[in-house]
């Protein structure tokens, strides 16, 4: 093995706590911002109550399952043995995998928490400072979820490599590094265990709390938006931090550790003789971090400015820096007379344009996304004008918009795979969705920061400040939505690259050297795994409805049984509403949770390996199309109806888009229907895709043997 | 060749003739009847019109097209040559297909707008007569489309193998007949052109008069369903014509023609030596055609019994009755040894039960979809009651539903797949499909029957007719909503069966052994094709609202400037508002037409035949499931709207479903999202699955030359 890559794989654990240190370090400056008044720090204290009870509720569950299915993991591995690929380590990177996820998102959730109110108070000294803070609060979220999971899979992989004869006793060097990388996978399994619970629990629970504050709070009783005394305000704003940061964050965190192991198994194709094209995923991930850390000191705005800007700044400096750095790395650690894998020699060169081409990918993908979300732009205008014709008109076109939408992604998906596997194989398509996730550091911390303005909006409602506070938070929270459907957009891709990438390892894994759609197994496996995310998402969005109907009873009887409540003598039982949105979340997010992790047990066993990859093609293609059309469809509604609010709006052509008037109110019921599109079923699709896919790479071995 | 064989293939044109008698003395006997007043045949004479008038616009530019890709078909398969697989008289039977499609409509459309008006003069004499007129105008519909589609399949295949060293002079016996079935898919694809203008065409169409008639006439003015001065009703009851008989019949045409040749040019791969298996499918439809017309003689009603169930006993007895006579076919005309292909040997018997499980899958799913679909059902109850907490949940409970109802259906169809392939291979896939389709007479016949009984009633409306007359119209009317639903699940089904059938015929045609999904290029051709069913709906849908947009202008303007009209002294120009409809829908057609030829061409030749695999499998999939979707999420809706109307409904639960109320509205607005769901982009992506595989088979040998 070569010097440097012998070296090198340390680099991921040392950067990874570099990644950690940087976050601490924000944390620590988080804290030491003043949190203002009484008022606002009893406000922002039951929110932070709020998410820390989801968390606790939603963790004491997944340890049962983390331990049930670790066991079932260990013990199914252990039968089988070393000799025919399977180890039951694979139980403790599971576990490890689910621990550190989950402890990414308790910090993340914790100083979010611990921001917005901060932020509240910055926001009364000027835009720059709240940005700063706002940032800083999403910042930690970014960096505690690629620092913990590089930190896990950098330090497994080296312990894995280095104890070889004595974790896997009895066979040859080659294979140790195969069992080694075997047992990580399980570290991927875990990541997207927790990802599942935090996206759809997530996802349900925001929802419920969302429909719940509005239908109730605002229609009925007509008090305004973030009013104190709805009892569901405080469920609302515990909602964005439990769906878009820990959800986001645990949604990303699977998809960079899926990226990173995908390409490390298929780096096994080139042969063991040098470590370089398994160790460089780790490498790439590490120099990441640096560049995400180099992106934060970017986002800076004056009073004035434009805070969009400045993120942009930071999210492409990153990914412009990546790029370069890309070829420098691979240079360095790519053999120097390249390697082979089947007929195709791949060169140092080929690698870094792999990675570049995901780059890519991730940004145009993300870009389309805003374009067609975005306000002032003509999609978006479009949906607002055929609100003006009523609710139909409202709602088919925002379908029609977001049906539409899916193409040019897709598209770019199709010639991503194309070219990266161009340049460098399966491994390419891997290294590019590496690529695509390598600054998920600062991508995650423009996408985290959304929800912490948002909430320090609330705050500043509820806590009765001074207008300006309002429109400076305002001024972040618009900012916020725009990289919300960025981050969606890059977020779904990301999904569809790291399940291509895990399929891949898959089919490596599984021992077979292709999945041929004429074999009828395999066109039943398609069609079945295309059906999937409709039915997934169908559950998602029941589980949203079903949840909302607890929310909106328990509202009313607050309203009705509460006295002074509304004339603001009383305090609404703002608990009350946590505890039904986190237990219908949990509740609810069981059944479709299952179904994403048995059926491609029962098929895998049961119909064989090549179905089982038939399976996963449908229901990856499905399920990122159907993800794209919700999301887009979604987030177009919101910002159509946005573009009645706030006193009514002049469009670009000098249209007038009235509040109150009757197309705001269809835009309004367009946007109700487009919530659960894009916070529940859309992102809740990405796991899907992701999860199926490393469950089979997970089992591929047992599916070997077993066939 | 045996002699059994060798007579049997005349079996297909004379049973097919026989349909065509069948076909010609129920039109006789619609003819003959009463067409009542000279009201009424003013109404009726006016919707004939304009359903000729869409015809002859619709075929005016089809000849145009059809020459075009005729010429085009024949150049690029002469310039190869008959020693590679390719044979210009592919031209004649695309033009043959495309003109025997558009005559089989004519003649269904002609009969059916006769058999309106009939229709509603006998329901002035009873229910059973009613019946009787309505479900005849529909079963010209259904045995024209039989009989023309195997009279001219039968007729080709006879001509083009008799004929063999004429036509295709200097290859030899083999080469021949496999040059023959080669020269045999043009048909299919002539046929698929039709249905994609019709169906296409005709959703747009439909949809855009009804908007029309309801959003202005209905709602702005205040005018009773199908009143006389409102100008667009004539073109929605035209709609009703063009869509659901003229489009339904195009789209079946289609499915039953590609599941014939699917079947026969998968029977190659059997070897040539015996051409049972390639004869075998024309005995099976004509047998077919036999059943179907024994069916129609169950259908009878007597006075206040259930039209439903005497259709019902027509489709489900003929059904039966095909189940038994498809073994003692298959015992005569298989090879007495049996058959095999690559390693399957396969019996009379396995064929028998290959074709059971394609009538039993397409049975099954058209009972599902009606679950779905039907009033007094859980999940329409469900649509309803969620109405009642605003339009939000309804749109919300629709979708979810559409999503949900998908799982079953698809079940189905991999579980036949499998069982079919496992007792016949491939050529039991498409065997399948043409059992599932070898009744197509009697199925369409119902379908048909449903749009001659909603014109009936609007003509009974019209023209002022008894109470009792609406009444019996309306029950009559209310069946066929049913059978419309069913129908539409069993189109959707046979076009899922189709397009495999045709994929599997377009792999041996195209060389290619496998599709592997590893291969990057059979990836990206899988996402792009996951991805074109939504642009293609986004199409049509957008297409409706434009064109809904000039309807609704144009009838707010002949309001506005036709004195009198409201007042019921002046007639509107109905005329006018045919033109309108028939134009916007021709224009509208084309993009999405072309999206759908030009793309397999493109991705064949610029990726590939494996790449275009890829691409038909990822269409299929993806839009099977999204038709599954789209139609019974129409469906729904309109049958909760419908628990809301006729003077307010009261559930079996006992909750009133109250006309008027805040609910009805919410659910008015469900049915007009529904209405492009379930009307325009639903069944147009049964076109889209068949048509893309139809090309790549037509394009087949062309590929497999330039690879």
């Amino acid at each position: 093995m070569d010097q440097l890559v012998q070296n090198g794989q340390f680099a991921a654990p040392v950067f990874a706590l570099l990644a950690l240190a940087f976050a601490a370090w924000k944390a620590v400056a988080v804290r030491g911002k003043e949190a203002g008044d009484q008022e606002m720090q009893t406000i922002a204290k039951r929110i932070q109550e709020g998410a820390m009870a989801f968390l606790k509720t939603e963790y004491t569950w997944l340890a049962g399952f983390v331990v049930v299915v670790g066991i079932l993991l260990g013990v199914a591995n252990a039968i089988g043995g070393l000799e025919n690929n399977q180890t039951p380590i694979i139980a403790v990177s599971f576990v490890l995998g689910a621990f550190l996820s989950g402890l990414a998102g308790f910090f993340g959730m914790r100083i979010a928490t611990l921001a917005n109110v901060r932020t509240t108070h910055a926001a009364k000294k000027g835009l720059g400072p709240a940005l700063e803070v706002a940032f800083s609060g999403g910042a930690v979220m970014g960096f505690v979820v690629v620092g913990l999971a590089l930190l896990g899979l950098g330090s497994l992989y080296i312990v894995y490599t280095t104890m070889g004869s004595t974790l896997f006793p009895g066979v040859g060097e080659a294979q140790q590094l195969q069992l080694a990388l075997t047992a990580l996978t399980g570290f991927s399994m875990g990541a997207s265990s927790i990802a599942l619970f935090a996206r759809v629990g997530g996802g349900i629970y925001t929802k419920a709390a969302d429909v719940g504050a509005d239908l109730v709070g605002k229609v009925e009783a007509g008090l305004p938006e973030d009013d104190p005394r709805n009892p569901a305000v405080i469920a609302d704003n515990v909602g964005d931090n439990v769906g878009d940061v820990a959800g986001m964050g645990a949604d990303l965190f699977e998809s960079y550790v899926g990226a990173i192991i995908g390409a490390m198994v298929l780096g096994l194709a080139f042969g063991v003789a040098d470590h370089g094209p398994i160790v460089l995923p780790l490498i790439i991930a590490a120099a990441g971090i640096v560049c995400s850390i180099v992106g934060t000191f970017f986002v800076k705005v004056k009073e004035g400015g434009n805070p969009q800007h400045a993120l942009d700044m930071g999210a492409f400096g990153a990914a412009g820096v990546m790029a370069v750095l890309t070829f420098v790395i691979a240079k360095q650690l790519w053999p120097e007379a390249g390697a082979t894998v089947g007929d195709l020699h791949v060169s140092a060169t080929d690698v870094g344009i792999a990675t570049v081409i995901g780059l890519a990918v991730g940004v145009a993908v993300g870009l389309i996304t805003s374009y067609y979300c975005s306000m002032d732009k003509p999609p978006v205008d479009g949906v607002a004008e055929q609100s003006k014709t009523g609710t139909a008109t409202n709602i088919i076109a925002g379908i029609g918009l977001g049906m539409q939408s899916t193409a040019v992604p897709i598209v770019l998906i199709a010639v991503g795979v194309v070219g990266a596997s161009y340049f460098a194989g399966l491994y390419g398509v891997a290294i590019a969705a590496l690529g695509m996730l390598s600054t998920t550091g600062i991508q995650l911390a423009v996408d985290a920061y959304g929800p912490v303005a948002d909430n320090a909006g609330g705050i500043a409602e509820m806590s009765h400040q001074e207008p300006i506070v309002r429109e400076r938070t305002d001024k972040l929270d618009a900012v916020g939505n725009t990289t919300a459907a960025i981050g969606k957009g890059f977020a779904i891709a990301s999904a569809a690259m790291t399940a291509l990438a895990l399929f891949a390892a898959f089919m490596q894994q599984a021992g077979i050297s292709g999945i041929n759609i004429s074999k009828p197994t395999v066109m039943a496996g398609l069609f079945l795994g295309g059906m999937l995310p409709y039915l997934f998402s169908s559950m998602a969005m029941k589980a949203v409805g079903e949840a909302a109907m607890e929310m909106i009873e328990e509202v009313r009887r607050q309203f009705r049984e509460i006295e002074g409540l509304l004339e603001g003598k009383a305090k609404p039982d703002a608990a009350k509403c946590v505890a039904i949105s986190t237990n219908a979340a949990i509740k609810r997010m069981v059944v479709p949770g299952a179904l994403a992790i048995v059926t491609p047990v029962v098929i895998g066993f049961g119909m064989g390996a090549e179905a089982l990859g038939g399976l996963l093609a449908g229901v990856t293609v499905s399920g990122v199309v159907l993800a794209i059309f919700m999301s887009n469809a979604g987030g177009a509604w919101d910002n159509a109806k946005k573009s009645f609010e706030g006193g009514g709006y002049t469009m670009k052509d000098g249209s007038l888009h009235e509040k109150g008037s009757e197309a705001h109110k269809a835009a309004v019921v367009g946007d109700t229907v487009g919530d659960p599109f894009k916070d529940t079923a859309g992102p809740s699709l990405n796991i899907l895709v992701k999860l199926m896919s490393v469950v089979a790479l997970v089992i591929a071995p047992l599916i070997a043997v077993a066939s």
